[in-house]
């Protein structure tokens, strides 16, 4: 079997790696820039770095477009025109709407997202087990065949991931409720601080950790990011109303002065939020642990190999250091009640305090 | 010198501890529940559990009322009444505007607010050390006398805090804007994913660390926080109308699709995002270290056992688990540039993949 991967960065890397090692596909490999292509060669991400796009899809059964969104739609113009007749191609992009409808008449043209690697990028960081267990969307249109779907689906399970078809409009809701909507809330909720706040240092209060957490992907990955908002902007600026409108309504009660009220709409916040959280845990409803510690270089490392002796997994994780950095607290996420219990007495063992804090 | 601690939970009870250790104060202590009064002294976080508000005030010097913000009037009339002429009350209240147009009138009266203890609760998890070097903000009215400002600043000061002045209103929405607001947007954001992704659980798909860091305070300490939003409603109502009037703009501006006007948008809240950051860290600007990892028990440990034994100290992390658990990727904060590099060098060392991603 012969893949082709159009840009090979992190996602296309990856591609090449499982495809090679798990497929023992022949892997054909081309970027815009060289020097990119010879790493990912030298890399073994590729057998061969081809000198253009059409040498790379020759003889391939699938082929990969892993551009960034702006630059898909050429892509798989080029990939379709250059390829064999009865090849697939797909693309890796976040968006897919745009695309799906662009291409809503190719019926060799299959566009899909893996779920993975949103964290990195580059031909350094790819990994054979990037996809393992990862969600791949798939969006196959009317136009699309099915002998098409189903080779793509293969290969995509064969890489390691979950393949799930989807709808591409849906698709592009979904990823604007929970991955858009976060990042948009995050810069908003900068922005606006650093107004109030302004340039008056003496005035700067230590920033909380509620601050840090809700603000951590502001101004994530500009290239990337500026490309998804633009290509899902309807999705994206609906679903900003919606908050708009949840905003106005948060805004009535809190005026309202409504205590009882208040509590009511907090509560059903954190029952939300823990509900949504568990569909990613394996082993049982997340449980939160709190734990009081000095914040001295080594302290997590105390904490958590304790833990990971024990074989305890942390699902997630978030320091709170206070103000003078010298102490703070540490919260762990692990799944199930009796995990958490377990890892409290763990802590405590060291002679930490720790509480584990429920769902309410 | 005597000190009363009226409420001897997780701040009262440090506050205690924190006398008797630094201000080898006696220290008299009430709680309205008996069992927590008779913890507080075992524990040593108070000589004497007293039996009434008017025995534990008696013969103080600062009185500090350590009760939630809505029992707080109350309480603090309680402790004017019954304290001696020159004894300074206090409160560590998270809002301070409505209890000081209470007391506006009261020159023995001036608000305080700690920065320290918002993670935990409970006598349990006092610690003589919970206010080493966080500000300590007070809110001083016109009417409040100079003698006892004075000696309530010092006592604050030999708790090891660092006291500010600062107006109750200006103080409400700092607070609002730091604090509150991000527990706002992020009880708005899980109740708005939980619509629009409903309980068809087949389509929830993988929620990405984006959500998981924007919606970790969703529903937080339920008991607090409906009292911290209903007795700073308008300064929160302010905020989260200056963040609907900015999401509109947000949201007109993805409608426009113009992708060079979103990407400054988007770059000017990342720029944002440090500046805000980098007032907490000392050591030079805030770097992002991201690592790729295997998510197996003991990972966590093992690199940061690696920074911590070159003394690198982690500033903020963040898990970013892949879908499967088995994989996935650590971003690591570290204060300036020089430390960011040595510590993704001792990770290359660990044999994992580290790159230092910076402000922009």
């Amino acid at each position: 079997m012969k893949i082709a991967v159009l840009g090979v960065g992190l996602i296309g890397g990856s591609i090449g790696l499982a495809a090679k090692r798990r497929l023992d596909a022949e892997v054909a490999g081309y970027d815009p820039d060289p020097a990119v292509a010879g790493q990912a060669a030298e890399l073994g991400a590729i057998d061969a770095a081809a000198a253009s796009v059409g040498e790379a899809v020759e003889g391939a059964q699938v082929v990969f477009c892993a551009a960034p969104v702006g630059d898909l739609i050429a892509l798989v113009e080029q990939a379709l025109e250059h390829s064999d007749d009865d090849a697939v191609i797909t693309d890796v992009g976040s968006t897919k709407q745009g695309l799906a409808e662009a291409m809503a008449s190719r019926e060799r043209f299959i566009g899909g997202h893996p779920l993975a690697g949103a964290e990195t990028s580059g031909v350094a960081n790819a990994r054979a087990d990037l996809f393992e267990g990862a969600r791949w969307y798939l969006t196959p249109t009317q136009h699309s065949s099915g002998i098409h779907y189903d080779r793509l689906q293969r290969a995509v399970a064969d890489l390691g991931a979950r393949p799930q078809a989807i709808d591409a409009a849906t698709h592009d809701r979904l990823m604007a409720t929970v991955s858009h909507l976060p990042h948009v809330l995050a810069d908003v909720l900068v922005s606006q601080a650093a107004e109030t706040l302004g340039d008056d240092s003496e005035r700067l209060p230590e920033v909380g950790p509620s601050f840090r957490d809700t603000t951590r992907v502001a101004g994530a990955n500009p290239g990337i990011w500026a490309d998804i908002f633009a290509t899902n902007s309807d999705a994206v600026a609906a679903e900003v109303d919606a908050v708009i409108e949840r905003l106005r309504e948060a805004s009535e009660l809190l005026r309202s002065g409504d205590a009882d009220a208040i509590d009511r709409w907090h509560r059903a916040a954190g029952r939300n939020r823990m509900r949504l959280a568990q569909a990613d845990a394996v082993g049982g409803p997340l449980r939160e642990l709190r734990v009081s510690v000095p914040n001295r270089p080594g302290i997590i490392a105390e904490l958590t190999i304790a833990l990971g002796d024990a074989g305890v997994n942390i699902e997630d994780m978030a320091l709170h250091p206070a103000a003078d950095m010298r102490s703070g607290a540490v919260s762990l996420w692990v799944a199930g009640d009796g995990e958490a219990e377990r890892a409290a007495a763990l802590v405590q063992k060291l002679g930490h305090s720790a509480s584990v804090i429920g769902a309410e």
